[in-house]
């Protein structure tokens, strides 16, 4: 069965993010000020076939560690679609 | 109150996409032959101050739209997390 599973991989909590702030600055010139943080990530979806929900979940897994995330900077969540 | 919102940024399901493909030939050399598609996006998250949420909803849907997707090769949801 094909899976569509979702992986958001975002910045460490306790690291700057430089392209966030940079979006930041950008909407408070487009006068968007009550906007008072801004941080990006990527987000990618899978398809994957996989004999059930979790086989799918762990390549994702797999997949977000071994190639997607960088462990020193980034954090990633997985969320299965269907 | 401060709202957390989330802003996904994907490629247009019609087009291309070169970063998606090269994602997924990276994942088949490491041995991830199940996985079909990969698509590559954004994640954005805003902490945005508002009276309310659909203020604040209001104010990621304008900043969408005027700076984070570009409408030709993209789209967006958004999502109110608290």
């Amino acid at each position: 069965m094909l899976y569509h599973v979702q992986i958001k991989v975002m910045p460490l909590k306790d690291l700057l993010d430089p392209q966030g702030k940079a979006v930041l600055g950008g909407l408070h010139n487009l006068g968007l000020e009550s906007v008072q943080d801004v941080r990006v990530g990527k987000h990618i979806t899978l398809d994957i076939e996989a004999n059930d929900a979790n086989s799918a979940k762990a390549i994702a897994e797999e997949a977000g560690k071994k190639l997607l995330a960088n462990p020193v900077m980034e954090f990633f969540e997985i969320e299965l679609i269907n």
